[in-house]
């Protein structure tokens, strides 16, 4: 049998999601804890009822609300199977085996994955104080070199790059290259330094947006994400997706929750509380914590992660050991609701 | 910006879906005509009140059920966002460039879609009276070939090949050939001599068998499908799928709906008595039709498809055109509730 599997799949390291336990708190997977958006609900449920139907190609209700919202063209955004099946469709346009990928140490690992499955050779570099190293990924680049992924809020350390450090990067990244930005946690930032990275697209760069829905809107269990960038860029990956990549649901739920801004405004203001409470208990606590611009909080806890994690999950509280990022003495925590983040400073408490 | 795509994405033809036109009864995508499962429904409205999660990543309780079902076990059976995804899944476990993929001519294209982006060299073999020619699909056989893919019922032609022709065509095959049998039909098939293709996993054989919710459950809108094989097949695919690739309701509606006998009594009676109608109907037309094992009929119409297709949706009728699949003078009409039924029929005169 196993002469017949690819030899690029026995590389591939299994997924380790963020734990769900009954009976504890899951601020493992970043999620929303004030659950889906309920305007997106009513959208579920009324559309249910002609579920029998398949749903639109092209997802093209969807692509004009978020094309008006990011002021751009439907032809600009294309909808996946949340952002892995976006980064899928990306490696499977673009990606040819044996050119090089640019990647960040310890980070999401879905851009290995995708880059595995179309033999692409990864390219490697380290976070350098919990940062994304532009300088040392732009050193990086060759001539062989397709595509670099960032993440901005970086995932797990919550650190952004600034539009200065950004606007440098691509002064020094050839037009063959393409730059993909996964900005899955960009609602939730703070800090005004954020790049604006649609007006590289809008400025015909080769610049690729990644959003998401499973974060701020409430609908990681739905599977919508979406990628922006110019429509030359766009246009083929059209031809590589799925057909039906979109599940109905999917599409109906995210328009009604683009708009459901009462939902978004708690959602926004509960994570600042979240975190300015989070910091204060973490310093009370000694720990070594990374300030966010996310919805979750790295932690170097200089012991064993998973052993911390499984201690948590005794007191009640799901966290994400980080090992599976290859740092295996740091966590992740999400910002949960008011009770939820001082149950986790009590689980905390006890299991230091 | 061309140079960057990868060469392969030239040669994917567009996907063109069956066509869904307001105020037309929909007889293009052989959806169910009673709806989504009623259970299904219910098991939804339930579970969309916790979507801000992320989905079981293996879709475990799902799994379970089918394994039941089918007295296999969970190991033998991956879960997909839609039979599409199985089939990528599949392909990018599989196929490594420059391997052969024999596919039959005029069918449902998303082998041909997965096989070119993974590199496979299509051969495409000829159907002989509207049904698959094993044979022929036999001889085409090389050293260079990876995967067959046979659809039974055959997608649009709804003829059956019988567990003798299989059993004989198995026997021509070599080990280092992975035989993919999509099932998605099988629910509707009358006939007692569909090959039992389980009987050739649970011996061992590397046959690879493919059902889906999209069309007897009714959930196409939902995107669901599974295959089945041996574990030491399925095992290396559950590395290659995205992490999160069904969704929650996906998961939660596909168990309620195996269990909601009612509706799928309802659909398999209605689908009977409805092929019944539309032949008799058909021959008094003088229509050149396939008698059919699946929920459509095929209709070799001798004009151009397209053109008779839009006079039809004139006329409050959405059916197939067979051109995107080869056969520019051929329609596929999914069977419908009665009502339905004599609605294209009434159309089918108009137009005639």
């Amino acid at each position: 049998m196993e002469e017949l599997i690819r030899a690029v799949v026995n590389d591939i390291p299994e997924y380790i999601p963020g734990r769900s336990v009954k009976g504890a708190i899951k601020l493992s997977s970043n999620e929303n804890p004030f659950g889906p958006s309920p305007k997106a609900l009513t959208a579920i449920a009324k559309e249910a009822k002609t579920l029998q139907t398949y749903p639109d190609q092209k997802a093209n209700l969807l692509r004009q609300a978020l094309a008006k919202k990011h002021k751009l063209l439907p032809e600009n955004i294309i909808c996946g199977n949340g952002l892995d099946d976006i980064l899928q469709i990306l490696a499977a346009t673009y990606l040819n085996a044996g050119e090089e990928v640019v990647i960040s140490k310890n980070t999401f690992s879905v851009y290995a994955l995708v880059s595995r499955i179309f033999g692409g050779s990864l390219v490697t570099v380290h976070i350098r104080d919990c940062k994304i190293d532009l300088d040392a990924m732009a050193r990086m680049i060759t001539e062989k070199t397709k595509l670099v992924f960032l993440t901005n809020p970086n995932n797990p350390t919550g650190t952004i790059f600034t539009a200065a450090e950004f606007d440098a990067f691509i002064q020094k990244v050839p037009e063959k290259v393409l730059v993909v930005v996964d900005e899955a946690y960009a609602e939730f930032v703070e800090s005004k330094n954020l790049p604006n990275s649609l007006n590289y697209v809008k400025e015909g760069r080769n610049v690729i947006v990644l959003r998401t829905f499973s974060k701020y809107y409430g609908l990681a269990g739905l599977r919508i994400g979406y990628a922006i960038a110019r429509e030359e860029i766009i246009a083929p990956m059209f031809k590589v997706k799925m057909p039906f990549n979109v599940n109905r649901l999917a599409q109906v739920g995210a328009i009604a929750a683009l708009k459901d801004s009462a939902f978004l405004n708690k959602t926004y203001k509960n994570n600042l509380e979240g975190k300015r409470y989070l910091y204060k208990e973490f310093d009370r606590l000694g720990l070594e914590y990374m300030k966010t611009e996310a919805n979750f909080i790295f932690i170097n806890i200089r012991q064993s992660a998973d052993e911390l994690c499984q201690k948590l999950v005794g007191f009640g509280v799901s966290v994400r050991s980080l090992a599976s990022f290859g740092l295996p003495e740091a966590i992740r925590v999400s910002i949960g609701t008011k009770g939820q983040n001082k149950k986790l400073i009590t689980a905390l408490k006890k299991a230091a």
